[in-house]
């Protein structure tokens, strides 16, 4: 099923609305949500409003929470979001980021007691669209186990990086684990068995069932995903494990906040932190040159020798780039359910409903 | 074979000395090198003598360098390294990351025509021992294939972080690739089929023929190794193949310099690229929380619950640090070989030779 973008947009400003958030918050929310469905990244996008519906009515965000500001230089800042929406306090910190590197050259936010944020290709992409170099990770729930490990102790940790490049950014947004929690999802769906390498049971033994390893996650019962790079070491996943350890470092550990094993245990908070860095790049020199030099590094990948079988190597953020195109002025994919759960939303809340285009 | 640790440092500066480096430079090359043997990193210790006497003699090392800053800021510098053996300009660009650090809270060097330059963890370790974030990066030759692609287009390209905690430091240190060349150097000397999913031919196919595989980078005639996460995108090979990227934009691309494609295509110019940066944590707040948090987090990592079979979880930089504490005042294992090509290399110099122990 589809829905029209524009009519998507405005159900959820009304939404967001009615549950208590300003206007501008409101917008914010909507349009890191809305770029999600058109960047291709659905389980990001307008899917989510009925998790963040829970999340709201548990306590879990605080509508009208009002950001601390804990300690602050001209190159850092450390925030205490009071439960603040993940989105709110987000887009906040990363304008913060760009103001102060606008003015010292670099700067680094780290944020404390948030809540998930949605695409963060949407925070590094506000600094490329200020030339200048966006950073940005999130911890999570513990969903990752390390090497050697049975236990999940850090999260998702996804790391996104942009820098201006012509014809597109350069737009890497990827978790450290070998797959997101999502990608369980759709094998349990499919009744299909795990790809070997990817998760856990509770004993730390590799399994390939979907739904135990999802069923274990949720009750915090042992066992997970393996980081990048997969279980052992044999393919690198110590490599992946260490990235998701440097995750809860930038985002928890500076901003004095929780670490991935701690986020998410209580019903009325979930104490999700985050990390946002923006540079410009002209602290290196002539910002012409360096944006040319990567975008003929980045051609120069997309042009080279393509595998048997294969007719186009793509660079980050190049997918989501032609299929936002095609989108903004379209339509968004959306599932039945999740359209009549959305419904059923907005019917509580007493605003108009979405229906098909 | 093994070799006394003191008698191996000698020996190594009296090489690098009567090559014609200053004794300063001759006491930095040694003690990173070595360094690499104590953490028990042979491919990047003692043993690479042999490859640094070909780069010294073919004039891809200037000895006699002196390196020119060519952009400066408060905050960063871009440094010409003129063919500068890669550990001096990586110690003196560290050292100048740190001195900037410690001024304005955090800096960024990035360095264009240096060289190899050993173990990525001597410059991070460099900064935590100075209670700083220590990151540094490198590229190499292209040996690392686009997701989809069939020729290398970035490097080994590796990573490494350095964080201050208790009783030793967060030391990540990995290549974006899934393995570097050297392991698949181990199979093809012992005639082993490589893991699936690891390398490539020429046209793009996977192969588990190591020499086919070596052969090729060696004569850049297509194919190499995958990136993490493996070939194609079902593991997430797509994330390390984006991890190697960035490696280039901060090494190459910011510095001016070549990207991982362009290097060591010329018999007497490798091209690398590195880049340094070091953080006051302390922009963050209170310094001994911010570590006893760093602290705490990890042990909790070691102390998780194990996988069936496995009895410790490691955290990075813990291996290495106990590997040093037994060889620091013993021995470092050479093989036969190697010593004597070193001992032929000390003869040639007019140098005494080092001997088993």
């Amino acid at each position: 099923m589809n829905i029209n973008t524009d009519k998507a947009k405005e159900f959820c400003q009304r939404l967001f609305y009615a549950y208590g958030f300003s206007k501008e918050d409101s917008l914010i929310i909507t349009d890191v949500l809305i770029r999600a469905d058109l960047y291709g990244i659905e389980s990001h996008g307008i899917h989510r409003l009925v998790r963040y519906d829970q999340e709201i009515t548990s306590g879990q965000v605080d509508i009208k929470a009002v950001w601390e500001i804990i300690h602050e230089t001209g190159i850092s800042a450390v925030i205490d979001a009071k439960k603040m929406m993940g989105q709110v306090a987000s887009v906040n910190a990363m304008k913060l980021a760009i103001e102060k590197a606008k003015v010292s050259g670099c700067a680094m936010i780290t944020v404390r007691n948030s809540n998930h944020y949605g695409i963060a290709s949407y925070y590094t992409e506000m600094a490329a669209d200020n030339d200048l170099i966006g950073i940005c990770m999130t911890n999570t729930e513990a969903i990752c186990v390390p090497t050697f490990g049975a236990q999940a102790m850090t999260g998702t940790n996804a790391m996104a990086l942009a820098m201006p490049a012509s014809p597109y950014h350069f737009s890497f947004d990827a978790s450290t684990t070998v797959v997101p929690r999502g990608k369980l999802e759709v094998y349990r769906k499919n009744s299909e068995p795990l790809p070997e390498n990817w998760a856990l049971d509770a004993n730390g033994i590799p399994s390939q069932d979907a739904a135990l390893v999802i069923d274990n996650i949720i009750a915090k019962a042992g066992g997970g995903i393996a980081p990048l790079g997969g279980l052992g070491t044999l393919h690198g996943g110590h490599k992946g494990y260490g990235l998701s350890v440097i995750v809860d470092l930038f985002s928890a550990v500076l901003s004095g906040g929780l670490t991935s094993n701690y986020v998410n245990r209580k019903a009325d908070h979930t104490g999700i932190c985050h990390f946002f860095m923006a540079i410009d790049y002209g602290i290196f020199g002539d910002k012409t040159a360096i944006k040319n030099g990567m975008s003929k590094f980045l051609q120069e990948i997309r042009e080279s020798k393509k595998a048997e079988g294969c007719d186009r190597i793509y660079t980050h953020g190049e997918k989501s780039t032609q299929m936002m195109k095609e989108r903004v002025t379209g339509q968004i994919p959306v599932n039945e359910k999740t359209l009549d759960e959305m419904n059923n939303i907005a019917k509580r809340l007493g605003v108009e409903g979405i229906y098909q285009t």
